[in-house]
């Protein structure tokens, strides 16, 4: 079969910007894939463009004006993205055979709702794609939730697709567990196994981390640069045994969350709920939190898939407090390492997944995971917007 | 060339419900194209459905749930829509090659604004084409306006590129006026004759008729039938001069306007502002408004494009006293028919221009017409989600 160059286009929970991987994406027989990353470029968000993102994503502050604004806007930050990991790589855009984005999501609601005798979820991905094919005169897919929930499913996780695609391996099994703002893992049984792959949200990933590093230092950091902060604090038992207590870490898989649960809101009554605390000692507990939670879902499948290895990507592999959290916390056969030892850049990983989800789609094949998301049936995700 | 089986999909800001065209498209050389209606259907909104879309395009109360998951609603009874037409015609669903939405515009800002170092125009239309390809099976396209934007374009009006491609006559110039909520002419100039085809809204519609009508019979009445309340008033003359003060009748073509402008804000400082009128002589002064405005506006070109005719379409051609207004404001010269004489019924015009639309989308053809959006150049508009 051929090969493609692609533009995978990512923007996360976390709101740090704008990241693309340029792809070759080669296929053999049978769907066997080779994913080749040529560059990886990011466009920070400026300071204004996070807030005005972050007043979007809150029911409370999010006006239409600006929905219908910024969806044209960030259609033009993610063109500009596109064009700037092409540039670096050396390229030209008519090289390029397609562009995949994700879109910024601004709401996320797995859970239907009873409306005009419709059970309906929904979720909002914005960044517009008929922006991006305009200014880089190149075919460009995008918003591929909604056709997931359509057909039954939560619209999420979407990585695990790709996850069985790429990573499946023999003979063991293995789990890769992404953490950007909200933690999530893909479980692969070992290749000869008919067991299913399943991926579903642990709950929070740095979000809730980034939002105390944030208050702590007064703005000076947005993030807990290699975990240092959480380091110096010491972990609140007591405090943890409550926080563990939430809903959300009890519900069956597969399961989804967003900024609804685990945003700024939960993170600022957090924050104020124990005034007695040290900022360093909230954060340590924090991040043993998500550590925690995150071990305790992978600990699960150990014994009934086999699983031997544990790969990180997204940011979170650089928190070295949240890393030794993790390890504390599973059994010590465990090995854990990054998504870079497969040939997938930890940092890179999504925007990656997000190239080969679009070349699916443009090949007409289905690219959701039915047990991953919930959907009903397998369906082929994403718009298409002709150069 | 070959011939396909299309539904168009239009829901205007009218709110009546949603219009569906099933149509047989086929196409000789040249791009010489034959559409024949097959089957007309119309899914009513019920009241609870318009008063939630009433508030979506309410900056004031649109909230981000209720676009989120109004997007997905509206998906649903578009496919419903498409559903009804097809066996109303006594077809399958798999007869039909493809479905093509227009969408519920909720918002549309054509005015630039600069932010974040763009210059942004945006414009927003809900209801989600991967929920309509899920339910129905078939193809959809639509979300056409944006791309119209990203070239530069005002996103609007979308009518003229099809009016252009169907009715050109020769050796006399026609206009085509339609009259939903807001009103909009295209001038078609004689076929041989090189001039531009120009096109744009020339302000109200029914509009401000619907929302004068529903205040003066207590919500009995959501439109004029046949414009018989209008008829039993009498136009205040010193009013309807006031009211031709509006910026927007003198802005230079093209133009395009919605809500925004001649929405319910509007109708109702218009209403409150002449407590001493009767209802009817308010109907039928804002009655004359829409017919004068529209009148005004055709009057430019009867000479220079050499117009004998006026064919009219949209909910407006109903309205006699409108229609009379119309006569009455335009030389005598000028034969007023609905396009019903095109071949075209007037109900069911722009559910199948967007049939024609969705179609040259797929076709890998621009279907847009810069010279009545303002677009630097012609694009393919519409998002593609595959069966």
């Amino acid at each position: 079969m051929g090969q493609k160059v692609v533009v995978g286009l990512m923007s996360g929970t976390s709101l740090d910007g704008i990241d693309a991987a340029l792809v070759n994406i080669s296929e053999g027989d049978n769907q066997k894939f080779q994913v080749k990353l040529i560059q990886f470029s990011t466009l920070p968000f400026s300071e204004s463009m996070r807030e005005r993102i972050l007043a979007l994503c809150d029911p409370n502050s999010a006006r239409l004006e600006d929905i219908s604004l910024s969806n044209m806007l960030l259609g033009e930050l993610f063109a500009e993205t596109a064009k700037r990991v092409v540039t670096e790589a050396g390229l030209k855009m008519k090289d390029v055979d397609l562009i995949s984005s994700h879109g910024q999501t601004i709401f996320h609601q797995p859970e239907s709702k009873r409306i005009e005798g419709y059970n309906v979820t929904s979720t909002l991905q914005i960044g517009d794609i008929a922006v991006i094919a305009e200014r880089t005169g190149v075919m460009t897919v995008g918003d591929f939730r909604t056709r997931d929930m359509a057909a039954g499913g939560q619209g999420a996780p979407l990585v695990p697709y790709a996850d069985d695609l790429l990573f499946r391996a023999d003979p063991n099994g293995r789990i890769l567990a992404n953490i950007g703002g909200i933690a999530n893992i893909t479980v692969l049984p070992p290749a000869e196994i008919n067991e299913q792959v399943l991926a579903f949200d642990t709950g929070p990933g740095n979000m809730l981390i980034d939002a105390f590093t944030t208050w702590a230092t007064q703005g000076k950091q947005t993030y807990d640069k290699n975990g240092e902060l959480a380091a110096k604090g010491k972990v609140d038992e007591k405090w943890l045994k409550e926080l563990l207590d939430h809903d959300y870490y009890r519900l069956p898989a597969p399961k989804s969350t967003g900024r609804e649960l685990f945003g700024l809101d939960y993170a600022n009554i957090l924050w104020n709920a124990k005034k007695e605390l040290e900022p360093e000692d909230k954060i340590a507990t924090i991040t043993e939190l998500t550590a925690r939670t995150i071990a305790e879902e992978c600990k699960r499948f150990v014994d009934s898939y086999n699983i031997k290895e544990i790969f990180i990507s997204g940011g979170g592999w650089y928190n070295h407090t949240l890393r030794k959290g993790l390890l504390d916390n599973l059994p010590p056969s465990i090995k854990l390492g990054s998504t870079d030892e497969l040939g997938i850049p930890a940092d890179a990983k999504e925007a990656i997944v997000f190239a080969l989800l679009g070349y699916q789609c443009i090949n007409k094949r289905p690219n959701n995971l039915p047990s991953a998301t919930g959907a009903h049936s397998p369906v082929i995700m994403g718009k298409i917007a002709l150069a």
